[in-house]
């Protein structure tokens, strides 16, 4: 399998229980996670030899986090120590009519003022197949910007093929310090991974379609699909397309388009949802795999989705199925007969 | 903000957790509430000066019931300590066909042997806005109408608002014995709140609908607010409607009548309940919430109706949710995308 | 009431809790069940004096087995105790599109290793009514078939009731093996109960309706019945019909077929399943109970089917509800009102 | 082994896990027991056919009561339902020099107000050996005093052996209540068990030696033993010894007297005690046990304090030992190596 | 009671529970606490009114910190909203010979960038009787000093006693920093209270005994208390102390001076130790509580080291004792009877 | 730092919370361990490259032993897959007077069915410096004593230094085989540790203490370590210890022998044990680091009984410490004083 290489943060997420408010518990579950390191998962999991690089505290709960990825088989011996403090995020998981609520404590995390000396990408990219990121990791601060420029220069001298999840988030940069900092990042990437709301917000594309107000014909979006690649010349451009109902139930669908076949996936009914946070991450984890292991553009897409709607069943940020499992749900019809 | 005063009984729930039954059970969770405290703790959430009035034992049980209620907000210093013991119930959560059980073990509390001895109501009294009790209250004991009575008539001396929720217990006194003691008492209310067997058992009226066998057209329901409102000169007369399609989903609405206009809210698809314990209560405090804060009919139910649709989504009696967050719902589309 | 006798394995069971996988639990709920003592249960429940006959360590392990039992009132006189271990298996509740699944660590258990010396039988049907096994009992090993038809004979001496739920396991054994050891058992045989799976497996019956493919029509069912009916001169042929939307989500209903009358149940939507192991051994006590009680044959499989649905919504094997708890489902709207 | 009987009140235990307070918990681990329920599961474990006479309410609550009971093995077909409460007490567990704390909330209990016509005591005696009782059962009210009074005539008229564990509860009743009530009873009293403050405050003798104080010399005891065998004609008069040094650390001995032969135990140093309460109770099983089984004197009493020092390692009201292990611990060394 | 004002940081607490590690952990038991909140507790359990003042985040976090000292009754409507993020700290609580271990993540904090203008001291101080603060206060940035000093000011202006719990935390500031901060600071000070190594870091005092190498005889003190009482012109020195055996056992005492009268406090042996975080903070309220209830010298020593020895058998930072329950220590021999 | 080899089985293990029996349980606390993956993970710890070579089944939890030791860094790249169950054991963990009870369940194993074709011990031990095995390994199968003797041929070929930890297990074989087997393993054997039990029982040297009667003077083993270092020919012999007081407190020390040199370790008195299974196989990963790591004699020992002296504090099999924690407490005086 590919040596697979992903860049960013990986926080420590303290979540409520079974659906209790922050304001009633007195216990959190705390479990790993951010966007680039649950790919790094997702990959490890389908047998890639998957390297997170990132930068975490020298005390326990740095090395807590580091030993969440090895556990499932992630390489971490390009994680530099040091630093501050990990960064934390809070999760209340919502339940039908209320929404899941997110507080995000990550300023001055260690890896947000990680520099490029913290990193020898040459050393990292020996032998890698591909690299991927996401708009978080340069979102975080300039430092965090800088360091992905360099890996994203040296991955490009050393051929290695580069996917990017749009992964806009509003609390981290305005729209217009996102979209001078991702245009020009752009050039390197093959692989262009994001919703209507990040084409937007990151690259400055308006969707036809009107998603809050509940418009997600597919079809609307093979337009901007076509600007897209056009502009930036990506090989592949994904989404994913998330019908909210309730906290609870969710619709989930994705589109890919690679210059001359745009493809629209089967539509998973979620419900119950356990857990969305990280269902993007382990979709671009299966277009990667997908991608890699030569499927066609069709299965390449159904694999990531169904990939994806298996993260919803799953507690944590990470998706813990391998290559059979999602292939299952892929091939079959989902009734959840028992596997004995 | 406006200071109310509530007065009832406090009880020690022991729940069981995640669907299981009393039974198979070594752990009980436990929470604390009541018609009127939870009433109390809603409008705490809402930047009230709420008060509750009640007696608990000295013991630490009864001590921690207070501390429930102080910890979110709610004035515990009119709460009279002695007696015998804290009122309890448990509480087995349903799902899917199979029905929530509730046990009561309330006989004998310190609050149900209280006496008009008991409270200063005149010193309970000074300052405030609004008095809200239930039809539990008067069900408890004789003493207790009797505390009640007082209360209503120094409420009625210091020009306080009073609300009350009709809220038929079968398990604590018979339809007759009820209308005995609960007609009397019409006469110091200016906001009524119940459902369609509260106002049968309480005070006489029969509905037209058939809401056992599902029948809950709202409109059905006009004229005998009017009838209510025309004998006992209510300011508001205020209705839920639970449409019951299993333990686990519920349909969820309500209606409102100031002896003028009649609104009916909107309807909400409840799925999954995750407590519905105390949801009539937190629908209480949104009305009384509205009125104080002089929203429009409609505004102020669907406000109270909001509220209670994310109480069914929260573990407990009390509802613990923000003004914010009751006006997203009321104003959004309740579509559960992930608050940032 | 009766005295009913069960012959089967008693496993302990790990399962993971809130929908978690197994790769990330530090924690498994261990409960006790297994087909013919989740049956004991269930009558026992139901008021009958039921004894469960199996083999279990001395150690504490087989020890807690007992006990389970015990609790519900189950007599475990006649368990044997010796061998070497308690057969264990692992469960993980699926949710949404992913399935639950079941690892079986059960070799070389103390039951499968049983012999004839370990039971007298002559005892054990001292005053019984009725005998339960399942075809589970005679796939684990030729010596457990043989204490199975040394029961069988002895019962059939002594005028006792035998009932079977043909429970097909591929894990177990092969069609072929299933059959050359079932179908000569079948002569012992007053009440077969099995779906369509196990009747084609066990006994070589292959249904009209093409279940995996979703046809689920009660009525393709009726001729199947009439030649199992006529084959082995069953009393009663009972199978029930799931149909799978998700692991959440079923559908469930049964039919019967007394050589003369063939009826079908109502259809419960199950929605969400808690844990649905077990469901069809809830069935299987249902019938037990309305045959020996004397019900009629519609009433016989409504008891049965509403048992199983309430299953559905009960954590563990074994069906926790008393024959009122039943009743009210069979003859209720399954609306979800609390019970106060 | 021999059939034995007790009487007496069964209890809902609500008890803090893990040192925390009832002020900071938001659970509570629940488990029933009551002193002669203890000894009765006591009894059980060592094989004897134990029967457990009360009256528990109906609902699920008095169900899982007996069920705790079932689980162990003791026979509960004399338990009469109905009334309205199940008892409760609250225990908080201390730690070092902060003292356990417990709770009663046992008034208006189904127990407490049985009357002897709840109870068919010829045929619960039936073919019995042995009757126990507590100091417990006859304070909680005038009632339940005339029930034991009725079970112990009948036990005399049955030739069944009597022994009482004095059992002085200062919540329940006055040192001259219970005098005047325990006295009388004595008569039908063979083995007498209680500790100094049970002689005093039940019978009215006053021990020697100062307890309080920390005087605990054995001898000190050997005296009044004499005066209360010569005055009640107690076939065995027995006391346990408590050294309190903190709430995690005690001294604990014991001495018998038969009239004859004065007998001293080895003194175990409990530490830590994970959880006193019912030690007295598994002192008095141990105590009948070896008597019942013929033993020795001194036997009798090593293995009744043996048993009793292993119940301060038991959470929960009920001792779960066999005879091997407390006959390990009797007859070893307490070193604690592990079993394997 | 008296008004009692502390200012100080408050913080969310992650603990890993029963003695895991942090890096074994997916579990964190949430508490909030930090010097002055832990103070302001223990007073308002002893019946003061107690107000504490900082400043918490918007978010839910930050309520539940307010919430969790509502709670237990101390007052908050003068903690500050705004601000980025909560401090945490990480526990984690050793045994035997593996000491506890402490992460601190409090960098950044709403207080520690809080400034003069968030408070409004005079409003604050208002018939208030006393100021509490420690040298946490001062040393998380100038700004917190800068509000410490202004607080200092207005409370002298208004007559308020003002005691200081020295505090030194290494993590925070060097011993200069810290001298040139404190030492001017003391001359607001009547009650200094610290162990010896607070003494020497904060005040440049350096003890006679030497407490790392196990001497502490509480003679040695009396020099040290001399020189600091003619210094600063205290009215109270106050100081623990702490003789660590290992994780669980700690000997503990303490000492007092009033210029005058020198007192040392009985030892406590406490073992095994629950939790000994916040035990310096239960001792400060202690000899609050006392001076300002007008006990002896000795006695209010006593009272303060027997409630701090209390803490140590508690979970959490805060100390959740009554008046009644501390004296019952202080006045009795400590051996663990069960109160019942 | 070096690669270092195991080669052993992991189980799944099983354990009560707490302190509680197996028969009160219905939660396991699962974790996975076993004498030689307890070793590596030490070595890990320690910053090692440790390789731990066994065979575990395909499904899930063969899946989940695996990740368990990748989380801590061990390599696991030659774990076989396949087979038919992974081995169990129940652990209820003593206090007190109550020892711990191990119950084994690993017949049948994936490991115990090993043969040597499963692994390349040629390929494994490239590069390799140590590899460590225990008297567990031949013990299981005549089939992994074929591995293990394959294994340590190769390991003598490519120059790979060898210690044994002898680790006698009755349950497994007869003190006759193992001498059979054993003695002519210890040919390849550099460095042997065990304890007097171990020595007797499988190299047929009987120590003069009495260790059982509590003679534990370690002089006692001077002359049976020079006998064994003559047969054998080893560089080091090794024993640990343990003085049983209760299962809740021991006495632990060690010695070592270089054929020169005799040294005994410090005693540590550990009070309480958390748990101390693996408790053996720390002190053997002490003794290997310290070895490699060029440490004199007596500071190997120190560092040894050190690190499994922290493992006693420590939940699971495996010790969760670092090279600073175990050095901390070898120079330290363990006074267990709070690391902030």
């Amino acid at each position: 399998m590919a040596k697979i290489v992903t860049l960013g943060e990986i926080m420590l997420r303290l979540s409520t229980r079974a659906n209790t408010r922050i304001l009633q518990t007195d216990d959190f579950y705390a479990t790993y996670g951010g966007g680039e390191a649950n790919v790094a998962v997702s990959l490890s999991n389908y047998g890639h030899e998957a390297y997170f690089v990132s930068k975490v505290p020298t005390h326990e709960v740095g090395q807590a986090a580091i030993n969440s990825l090895r556990r499932y088989g992630v390489h971490t011996e390009f994680v530099s120590r040091g630093g501050d403090r990990l960064g934390i995020y809070y999760l209340e998981t919502g339940a039908s009519c209320r929404p899941s609520k997110v507080i995000y404590d990550r300023s001055h995390s260690s890896f947000s003022e990680a520099t490029p000396q913290d990193f020898n990408f040459a050393e990292i990219f020996q032998g890698a197949t591909w690299f991927h990121w996401s708009g978080i990791t340069p979102a975080l601060s300039d430092e965090t910007a800088a360091c992905l420029r360099e890996a994203l220069k040296v991955a490009r001298q050393m051929g290695v093929t580069v996917s990017c999840d749009l992964n806009y988030r509003s609390k981290l940069w305005s729209p217009e310090k996102a979209q001078s900092v991702m245009r020009p990042l752009m050039e390197y990437v093959d692989v262009c991974i994001g919703n209507e709301e990040d084409a937007q917000m990151c690259l400055g594309f308006k969707p036809d379609a009107d998603v809050q107000a509940g418009q997600t014909d597919a079809d609307g979006y093979k337009n901007i699909f076509c600007q897209m690649q056009k502009e930036f010349g990506f090989r592949y451009v994904v989404s994913t397309l998330r019908e909210s109902y309730s906290a609870t139930r969710n619709g989930w669908k994705a589109m890919i388009f690679d210059g001359e076949q745009f493809c629209k996936s089967r539509c998973y009914d979620l419900n119950p949802i356990i857990d969305r946070v990280g269902a993007g991450d382990s979709f671009a984890a299966g277009i990667i795999h997908g991608i890699i292991s030569g499927m066609s553009l069709p299965d390449t897409l159904e694999f990531a989705v169904s990939a994806s709607a298996l993260k919803h069943t799953i507690h944590g940020d990470v998706n813990l199925c391998s290559v059979e499992e999602v292939m299952a749900l892929a091939k079959g019809n989902g009734n959840g007969r028992v596997v004995r």
